[in-house]
C-alpha cells in the first residue's frame, strides 16, 4: 500500500458529566486525509482544503500526531498528508482530533498495522496539544474505536469503549462564533468542591451503567454537569434556552460539544432528535445568529476507508 | 405481623474510587434488628446488646431512621426495637447502616410494605447523620439492596443496583483502634483539584463498567483513590504495607472500608482472599496490633428476615 485516503470523523468529547473522559464518534461530518509514502523521510503537510490551517508540522495537529508516531516506530520512508477539513475548526465537535486520529490512523495501515487502537489514540492525543494545549484523549479515543469511549487513564493508554443502545441520535448546533478550545479551556477553575466533585462522578458512573442498561431516563438524569457547564456556558449564546427548549421537546439530554460553543442534544431515535432539532433552530433564528445543524446517529465503527493503492 | 426479627448485615462504603456513592453488601457479619408493634405510639429502644450504645432515639440511628419513616407514613400503633449489635461501632463495616437499614426494613414488613427500597434507602440514610453528621446512603443502600450498589443522588431517591461477577470475595482487616465516622470525615479537604476530579471519576466509571463486563484487570486498576486514601490512609496503622502486600499477594485490589480503621482487600474467588487474609494478618502480628479478619463472598440479598409472629 503505498497511499491510503480515510474518512474521519466528527465527535463530541466530554457530554456533561465525563469532563476529558468521554466520546462519542459521529456519523458524516467529518475530515478527510490522504497520507502518501514518499521516499524522502519525513512528513509534510502537502495541501489543506476545506478550511484554512498552518501546514507546519510543528504547529497542525495532524503534523504532531505523525510526528509522535514516528518518534516511536521504525520506518523507512517519508509520509505526505493532504487534508480536506469537513469540519469548521473550533466548533467544538472534534475538528483537531479528526485530523490527528486520521492521520495516524492512515500511517498506521500504510506500515502494516504495527500499532495497537490505543497505541493510535496515544499517538493521536500528543495532536491535540496544539489545539488545547493539554493532552487529552476523549476525542480521539471516540474516532479511533468508534461508539461511546471511556478514557480511564491517557498516559496508561487505558481506553474503553463502552455499550450502548443503538437508537440514541445526537442532534448537534453550532452558532457561527469561534472559542479555541485553549481559551474555553483557561476559564475552568483548577479547584472544585468536594460534593460537586462527589455529583459529578456520581452521574458519570450512572451514565456508564445507563448506557449499559439501556435506561434512557436514568441516562437523561446522568447528563447533569455542575462544573464545566456554569462556566463555558456563559460564552454561549442562549445557552439555556437551547437547554431547556431541548428538553421540553423530548431530549433526554443537552450539553456543550467539547470545549463549544457547538451544543448537543441527546434523543431517542430520529424522529425525536428531528423535533429537537427544529427547536433549537428556533432559539438562533429568533436572534439571527448564524448557525449549523447536524443530526447524527452514534458511528460505532470510527474511521472508514475511502480507497488506498 | 406483629414482630418480626431480621439480619442486617455488613457493608462496605466507598471502595476506593467511589466516595459517597459506591457500596458493597457482606455476608454473615451483621446486626440483629427486632421489631414489635405496640399500641402505645411512638418508638423506643428497649434492649441494646452485643455492643454499648445509646438507646436515645434522637441520638441512635436506628431511632433516627425509624422517627424519620413515621413522619412520612400514617400508622396507628408504636414500634419497640431490640438490637443486637454483631458489628463493632466504628470499624467502619457500615455499623450504624446495618442498624437504621434493618430497623425501617423490619417496621416496613409490619406495616405492610408501603414503602419501596429507595424510599427506605432514604429513610434510612437520615439515621446516618448520627454517626456521620451528613445524610450519605452508600452503606445503607448496599445493605437494603444487596450486592454492589451505586447512589446517583440520596435526595433525589436515585440508587442503583450494579452488576457484577460472583466471585468477588472481600478480605477485610479491622484494627481494633476506634476512628469515629465524623473524625474521618472533618479531616477530608473541602476543595479537589480539576485533575485529581478526573482521575477520581474516571476510575469510578471504569469500575463500573468493569463489574459489569467481569474485567477483573480493569477492576483492579480502577480501584485507585487520589483524594480521600491519602488523608485517611494516615489515620490506619501501616496502611500503604497492608495495601502493597495484599496486591502483591494477589488481591485485585485495596482500600479503607468507609471510613475506617477497616481495610479491605478484593480478591477473585476464596482461595485467592484466603491467601490475602494470611498477609494482612501478618502485617500487623509483627506489630502486635489486635485485629479482627473477615473473608466474605458479595452478599447480593441483603437483609434477610429471621423469624416474624
Amino acid at each position: 500500500m503505498k497511499e491510503i485516503r480515510v474518512f474521519s470523523p466528527a465527535s463530541i468529547a466530554n457530554l456533561s458529566c465525563g469532563y476529558d473522559i468521554l466520546g462519542v464518534c459521529l456519523d458524516k461530518i467529518g475530515d478527510e486525509i490522504t497520507v502518501r509514502k514518499t521516499t524522502k523521510k519525513g512528513i509534510s503537510i502537502k495541501k489543506i482544503t476545506g478550511h484554512e490551517l498552518s501546514n507546519d508540522i510543528s504547529l497542525n495537529v495532524a503534523g504532531l500526531a505523525a510526528s509522535a508516531l514516528l518518534k516511536n516506530v521504525k520506518v523507512n520512508c517519508g509520509f505526505e498528508i493532504d487534508i480536506h477539513k469537513g469540519i469548521k475548526p473550533g466548533s467544538g465537535i472534534g475538528s483537531s482530533a479528526a485530523s490527528s486520529a486520521g492521520t495516524v490512523y492512515a500511517i498506521n495501515k500504510l506500515i502494516g498495522e504495527p500499532l495497537s487502537d490505543n497505541q493510535l489514540i496515544y499517538f493521536a492525543s500528543k495532536g491535540e496539544i496544539a489545539s488545547s494545549g493539554t493532552i487529552h484523549s476523549d476525542n480521539v479515543s471516540a474516532v479511533l474505536m468508534g461508539g461511546f469511549t471511556f478514557v480511564r487513564n491517557s498516559s496508561e493508554k487505558d481506553f474503553i469503549k463502552l455499550d450502548y443502545p443503538n437508537d440514541l441520535v445526537f442532534s448537534i448546533i453550532h452558532p457561527k462564533i469561534e472559542i479555541k478550545t485553549k481559551d474555553s479551556r483557561s476559564i475552568i477553575k483548577n479547584q472544585v468542591s468536594l460534593n460537586d466533585m462527589i455529583q459529578q462522578s456520581a452521574n458519570l458512573g450512572a451514565l456508564v451503567h445507563a448506557l449499559n442498561k439501556k435506561d434512557y431516563e436514568l441516562i437523561g438524569r446522568s447528563l447533569d454537569d455542575r462544573i464545566i457547564e456554569p462556566v463555558r456556558s456563559i460564552l454561549i449564546p442562549k445557552f439555556s434556552e437551547i437547554k431547556s427548549s431541548s428538553i421540553e421537546a423530548g431530549a433526554l439530554g443537552c450539553g456543550i460539544s467539547g470545549s463549544g460553543p457547538s451544543v448537543f442534544s441527546l434523543c431517542r431515535g430520529m424522529d425525536q432528535a428531528k423535533i429537537v432539532s427544529k427547536v433549537m433552530k428556533k432559539v438562533y433564528d429568533k436572534i439571527k445568529l448564524d448557525y449549523e445543524i447536524h443530526l447524527s446517529k452514534v458511528n460505532d465503527k470510527g474511521i472508514k476507508i475511502i480507497d488506498f493503492f
